[in-house]
């Protein structure tokens, strides 16, 4: 079919890995008769990939020994000029400043998650070899797909700490809060349907909305009383959403911890219009004081809301478990959880579960919530001192994110632009709407905190107060 | 709102959370003090809701020592009649057949996973809490969206056996096999779209089509040739599918090997038409001879080809590592994972890592070979002796599994039935398509096979014996 010799289709294969990395320099190839039979080609081939990959200075055949990845001069980075790369549309350069973010340079990364210097690292690690060890076979095994029992039990357990007291088979364990809200909105929607968000909200979830074929209508909130519920009211009655998406304790970005009374306002209000409502509740056990609020679920009379939640800023965001408590449409979703990906990965389930039944968690969580609270002050009077006079910086009481509101006329992108110069990764407004607000904000993340940051965090207040129109 | 007194509804969670086993016998409940803070209600009312639990004799007060759960008796186990929960639909009947297979009384599971027993659960154990003790933060850490490059980079290396030569940026490692066609299928069809799938196939597959509201349409297959490519070239021609999804390496439940020829046409006839193939290679690694069939995508030659694999059939299932190599579709899958949820769990991509690079994995893949070969060899000829003249059994080079062919006439429902009364899990034909083919036939595991499941076997072909029509 094609009219490239053979042994150059091998030696374009084989190149192409060493210079991908997938051989570093120095590393010994497969043997000449080794690739042949991978390959299903002659030896003769093979010899001629290898002696063509030498000429192109690739390889080094040693004799005796065989043949290795030569080491190669590291090449110039040519970047392109100013502007060359500009991303084409407003979604595709939100991506791009998202991607910023991801550095792991950063000394504060600007991704909304916990520092994990502050987690419990250590002794997860120790918890997940001593799990494995001790039931080797129910390890590398299926849990089932609403999750491990013993994981959800210890999960109901704590579940009155939100006013809860679910029971084990009210569970779905899930890959993560994103998962659960996946399935969640897989399970409730339908393409083409609008799903009402409180804003503003991460690009995360509106692209999450976007890639389910949802239509996203976001709901203004306020920073202390939360999403504005004449708004919801209103937009229900002019065209009703599918779901309402909301992020009721310790608000991302704007840390707000709806009171009581909004709470059941909220419920009994999509209760009454049979509104399916997903509480994304991933912040909720970072409460600086010793209880947290109640989550939205406790109000529930009609099955109606989705609690959505995560060990992701707690305990380890890379193991990936989180859980729903999905009220009448849990068992569509777990049905929807096997038929996806089949189950949660056993391992960091039986970690987890050891975890909160060793009784660490809730001393964790004491000496988090301690950490937070300084750090989120630190951050707040640094911004306070060195940001333009003006500026308005949240108060939280729970989480770690700060939400910053420069004086009109000062964007937020230039400030980015100059925290990546000195590690410091602010999220800038943009990248909490599909809109064009927000524009003179920008979030921080305080579980970051150090002397360091808080240097860094100076010196961009003095160049925020260089942008900031001058008084005449 | 509510006309019940608060105490009774503390009292009606806390029950029904002793009732669903949250809570075990004789366990300490939270004090008094501690639940009414956590549930926001006084000590008072607490104490009025065990009081009331007391009367109910689900908690028994211990002066001095708090309240403790108490032992009930056993309730009796009330059947409906007979015919009382047969399920209403097909689609139903299918999910309850199914979840007969997941009984973990069985001595053969019947739902084509590995036997864990042949599996390296301990090394993994270790390798897992070794790796995390080494790396404690970064196991805690989300890895990339495309998984971890150290992972990517094995699997890149070991891509040769499949003639694919990849490099670690084709790939984005997933939550098992699953999740790589899941989202393949989510990146390249439209709801609405048709799907052709190899039949026979696990109704797994085609439920996980019509969740993402896909029209499969079943293409049938000889067990040696494997998919009819004419069928494939008419159904293109009639109605183009927006996918194909094929099992083409020890095809579960097939088991064939398609040979050379029929993969490149079946690669060049896709092609031609520019339709995306989706490619399950879950099978691929477990030839009983030395060196693997090819996969498809070694003839890709326009990035149409979406391998998809895992680790769930030759290390652990329970760890939920598969992965995808995309092809044209590499940049919209991984922007998919990333947004429903973030990324794989990164504790088991190390251990698997490590297993890969520390040449583990070949030596055990011979293990499981000869194992395989063996066992599956066994259990044939126990079909071949046991069950009626004119039984008709596969004879596969890879995989573990067995698709066994009744006369005309017999049903495997029965046997199905009659194979869980022995502890014998048999996968009976009607999960292998929507409509009402393959009645007479039925999936075997030989990974199971033990001398325990071979006299349960003989038997249960005695039993078929009695179903077959007398011959006069």
């Amino acid at each position: 079919m094609s009219r490239t010799p053979l042994y150059e289709e091998v030696a374009e294969a084989i190149g192409r890995q060493i210079v991908e990395g997938v051989y570093a320099p120095g590393e010994r190839l497969p043997s000449i008769r080794e690739l042949g039979r991978r390959l299903g080609v002659s030896v003769n081939t093979v010899s001629a990939a290898y002696a063509h990959l030498e000429n192109r200075a690739l390889v080094q055949a040693r004799p005796q020994a065989g043949h290795f990845v030569r080491a190669r001069p590291p090449e110039p980075v040519v970047r392109p000029p100013d502007g060359a790369d500009h991303p084409a549309t407003p979604e595709e350069a939100r991506a791009a400043i998202a991607r910023t973010l991801e550095d792991p340079g950063l000394l504060m990364p600007g991704r909304g998650m916990p520092n994990p210097r502050l987690l419990p690292a250590a002794k997860l690690a120790a918890m997940l070899g001593e799990q494995c060890r001790r039931h080797p076979e129910e390890a590398v095994t299926y849990a089932a797909a609403a999750g491990h029992r013993r994981l959800r039990a210890e999960i109901a357990k704590r579940s009155v700490d939100c006013g809860c007291a679910l029971s084990p088979g009210d569970i779905v364990v899930t890959s993560g809060c994103t998962e659960a809200m996946t399935l969640a909105l897989r399970t409730i929607c339908r393409p083409g349907d609008l799903v009402a968000v409180g804003a503003p909200v991460h690009v995360s979830i509106l692209g999450l909305l976007r890639s389910l074929g949802l239509r996203p209508v976001e709901i203004p909130s306020d920073p202390r009383a939360g999403i504005n519920l004449a708004v919801l009211d209103f937009a229900i009655r002019h065209e009703p959403p599918a779901a309402v998406l909301v992020i009721p304790t310790f608000n991302n970005p704007l840390g707000y911890a709806m009171d009581d009374g909004s709470r059941r306002a909220l419920v009994a209000l999509l209760a009454r219009h049979g509104i399916p409502l997903i509480e994304d509740d991933v912040w909720g056990d970072l409460a600086f004081a010793p209880t947290r609020p109640p989550a939205l679920k406790a109000y529930d009379r009609d099955g109606l809301v989705v609690l959505c939640s995560s060990f992701s800023k707690t305990l380890a965001p890379g193991f990936r478990v989180g859980w729903t408590a999905p009220g009448r449409f849990r068992e569509q979703l777990e049905r929807s959880k096997a038929l996806h990906d089949i189950a949660a990965s056993t391992p960091p389930q039986l970690a987890i579960a050891e975890f909160l039944a060793g009784g660490g968690y809730d001393r964790h969580l004491r000496h988090l919530r301690r950490i937070h609270a300084h750090q989120t002050a630190r951050m707040r009077e640094c911004v306070a001192a060195a940001f333009p006079a003006g500026t308005r910086v949240t108060d939280p009481q729970g989480g770690f994110l700060l939400w910053v509101e420069l004086p009109e006329g000062i964007d937020a992108l230039p400030l980015h632009a100059e925290g990546l110069r000195r590690r410091i990764g602010i999220a800038p407004g943009l990248l909490f709407s599909e809109g064009d607000g927000h524009a003179n904000a920008f979030r921080l993340d305080a579980a970051y905190w150090s002397p360091e940051v808080e240097r860094g965090l100076t010196a961009l207040g003095a160049y925020a107060r260089s942008l900031a129109p001058q008084r005449t």
